[in-house]
């Protein structure tokens, strides 16, 4: 792996947004990428960005990134790699536009994930379907990451499938409002309540899983033949995604054997010391009321996932918890792990 | 059915406790019962009712029953019916004493649960299992309810199973605050926060609904075959428990025929028109968004049972979403509908 | 006071939003009212109120209402009193020409609650403002109530000013989301957090409680000579604003003489025993702990007003605690209460 | 200042405790102090700390930590100074037993906070107070920190009292719920809830705040002389908390210079460079939204106060917002800064 001797220019697409100032909160002290653009609407562009965005994480805007002028999401940017956090209704046309012109576009946008020559990426669980960039005409490039509700359970999911075979995966997902994006869900709407619906989640889910955990073969993803039902509701936590999942193996598979892949698995992110790649992985809690959103969900930066309660189900093989932190690793970091492997991998030049 | 002209006299049993109140709460304006004595520990026991409980009700405690002096739980007391909110540390000595004083007790612990001969009701549900009481050898008799998250679940699945023989229910619980007691759980746990643990709360739906759903044969209930499992979590919401099932059945069901049974569910306590019995006992929403515990879990006075989002599962046949309050319909007022039941069949006598 | 025989007819402004629709709930079952209009926007006429409102109260639509044609906002509504819970952006036109053409606005919205015509009436507080009206040129009449954080403060301060005289008040909202309106806050803002300013509310606040607790004179308000400080915050409770109030009077005044005057408080709404009327309008407890929003935001119907903890000011004379329901006696209840003081004072004809 | 070449050895008493979890999280990898002993109740000792503790942190317990074996509250520890987080309960003797043994001893409990010779020690408020130790006349030494929700009050009022002399301050607390420690509050007492009453605090502020903003003289404190009014209120907050201050000044104050004295206070802990102390000690934010506890608690590692929207008052001079950590700022940090300071300050040997 090339050695990162200068930053590498990068810049920000859909900026103002949610996912956008998160992208910016995550890479301001990023030791390979230096953020040089921020593209957003047309209203905002030519202002300064804190002007521009209505700016409500829980750190300061970085000084630097505060007085930046904001652009227009046009691909005149001055940088080869965009991060786009655009809404699904615009980042269609303005990624592919972006990809015409030479920009390796990481999105975390829905509208390309699912088509056949973009990697649906997570670098822990099929880094090798980066290479199917490869088959993408344009001169730059698309790396999309997956839903939130997707990303913490392909991690726990990945080392069972290596291992035992997944056959069906039953999982209610028990989501963070931060994965609404802001305003997002009304106060009036889930203080002391919950509410069993998320539109498109489940679909999502259903489908995303099978095109991660597929076999790239002749340069196509050969999705898996696993049986996934999702039922996604959302609940009164600012961050991290909790899912009950219940599932059955191809093969025979001991509870001590499955914890045992879990703690010891490792993928490429950790072979190759990406930045932003957790170690571990993954952790596993042995007491049963782990784990929790607000005491695990920054484990590993935010980039970690947290699984535990694995124990026998009467009508499938096991079942367990397990949670990440759906902002970082299910949407902003997760990305940004995926721009380092495309790095790291030899795909950007200066 | 017998007229009740004059009031029955009742006792509760752990009348300071938490589900002690609620029963208070709930039968203060019942037009059968009538309460005329309060038992609780020996702490309490000589105490004004005002002086003895740690009142937390929304509702003022009710004025006559604040001015009761607090007695021992010794079967002496001024009634022949009462109703048990005593702790499992300490419901089964003293609900055996009251049974073999000639006291019907109409338990909400869990001790007698699963007894051979103790009804374990919902009377929407079984209601031909009271009859087990006959069994009973003790002049006295013990009825139970189940665990708050057994009731609202197996209220949807009975018109399901009397239509389509259920087969499998795979449910994920996401249950209110109130079903742990007071003062339960900190929120200093559980403010944007979930705990994915209940202890013994899996244990009990699991074997709980399996006696409920069971058929009567010989004066024994033949346990129900179905396979169930469960998985239990908390959230951050006062009360009504949340549960997303799936499930699958013996016949083929068409989605708009397993609505039509639902919406069309009626039982005893609906024919004989018992004061708690909810009517419909059953609300289908079809908005997606429903149902949700704060907007919901009061209808039917706290006794009907919400369900929407019927839909297809990929792995077993269905899935949906059930809400039930779980310190009425799943706790005190499933005990006042129980014994109101048994008072319209006869078996209480003045 | 005359006997209202046949229901009067009432129609609603606004009534797709969130105050018209508490003034649906609370209308449905009114022993005066009869709901036979609903006026909303253009993009609502001609809809059913099912299809064009977003409903969201915890009670459902009342059927006869759901299936009611929406109106545009216009004077010619079958009704002679109309409620507006119109935005404050388009009240201002709208109400006057409903007075013009001869209705009775019964306003909720703040446009001309300071008018010197126009009676900022709280029945409880000061009745004898209504006269006003007489003033007004128009056929029809305008009625407004105060902001949701000035009525439970003028509910606790005017039983004292009558008793004491008010000098100086000082008061600390914090203040419950529905105040907000729908969807208002972004759970985000405010799970695990406060925010300590709502735009516009503590100038209301120390205009309004002067006119409110002012003398008529000359058929003019003499406004209060008080001095009133406000500092407004926003807190994650659903319904229920609590206010630490502290305060100095212009005589000396016993701890047990101020708790009296509240505990005996009786108004011209209690006299007349208007529909809406609480009674006792005013409670006091003595348990430190008391008043919290959930537990006692409902006495009365949400009518009542608590109050709790007064004690000894080292600064001024006294303070206390308290706490009145936003959305019903802050906004659609206590318009009620207007309309029901203007019929029963018999300006409303036939 | 004397160079700290080897770390200081310390000791925890109450190590099991909330505020002893604290101190263990914010010591870890403190730059002068290491852990040495961990002492608890009877029922502890002995046992690894990790079996003794219900670690409730977000963090992990330091893995040092978690192994080390837990010692009775007896002055045999390995270390001279120790910090006690001892419930108010036990701490008054044990401290003394300490102190007595020649232990110098961080205590957060308020036992001694209002003893002549005992330091009610801020380091940036009144670092000259800490000479008060002088005069102890035991071996060790005994020093205290304030209540939480007097020291972000201070810090607050210190800038100003220098600058214009403080006369009346009315202050009315929005307090977190770590403050009462674990398990603490109920979650059904508080969520869509708030409570008027914390037992104890508003006496705690009145004379706390006194004696800290007194000036030393002839080796005693002279208590201020303004006059302080508190309210308490207790809301569904984790951490953080939130005060509404109205102020009147001897001398007259311009709203920009009030804004200037905060924005460019420094005091002690910044000028000797101690590792706990916060740089800038005080934030002002112009927004008027702002600070909010999760925005702004970790301001400074949590040491930090945050202050906002100044304006005049109608009653007294001028009013603000202040927010600070509770569990550091206000317990666990402030007492590790007291240690740094009486270090740097050459009370402490070898």
């Amino acid at each position: 792996m090339k050695k990162i001797t200068d930053k590498i220019p990068v810049g920000i697409l859909g900026a103002t947004g949610s996912v956008g100032q998160k992208f910016i909160e995550l890479l301001q002290d990023h030791s390979w990428f230096k953020i040089t653009a921020l593209g957003a609407s047309e209203r905002s562009a030519g202002k300064l960005y804190k002007h521009a965005a209505n700016w409500f994480q829980q750190t300061a805007i970085p000084t630097r990134i505060a007085n930046m002028v904001v652009s227009k999401c046009e691909p005149n940017l001055p940088c080869k790699i965009v991060f786009s956090g655009l809404d699904a209704a615009v980042a269609g046309p303005i990624e592919e536009a972006f990809a015409e012109a030479g920009y390796i576009v990481i999105s975390n946008a829905k509208n390309h994930r699912m088509s056949e020559d973009v990697p649906l990426l997570v670098p822990d669980v099929n880094p090798d379907h980066l290479s199917l960039i490869e088959k993408q005409k344009t001169k730059g490039k698309i790396v999309t990451n997956p839903n939130c509700s997707t990303t913490g359970l392909v991690m726990a999911l990945k080392p069972l499938d290596d291992a035992f075979g997944l056959d069906k995966v039953s999982v209610v997902t028990m989501q963070a409002l931060s994965g609404a994006g802001y305003p997002g869900v009304s106060s009036l709407d889930i203080i002391d309540n919950m509410i069993p619906y998320i539109a498109g989640e489940e679909e999502k889910m259903q489908i995303e899983v099978l095109k991660i955990l597929g076999k790239l073969k002749d340069d196509k993803v050969d999705f898996s033949d696993l049986t996934l039902s999702a039922q996604c509701n959302r609940v009164p936590v600012i961050n991290g995604h909790m899912e009950s999942v219940s599932l059955s193996f191809k093969k025979s598979a001991k509870k001590e054997d499955i914890i045992k892949v879990w703690k010891e698995y490792q993928s490429e992110p950790q072979k190759l010391g990406l930045p932003f790649a957790p170690q571990p992985p993954i952790y596993y809690f042995d007491d049963p009321r782990y784990p929790q959103p607000r005491l695990h969900r920054d484990l590993g930066n935010g980039m970690a996932v947290s699984i535990g309660r694995l124990r026998e189900c009467t009508i499938l093989d096991y079942k367990f918890t397990v949670l990440s932190h759906n902002t970082v690793r299910g949407a902003a970091g997760g990305a940004i792990l995926n721009a380092e492997l495309l790095v790291a991998k030899g795909y950007y030049e200066d």
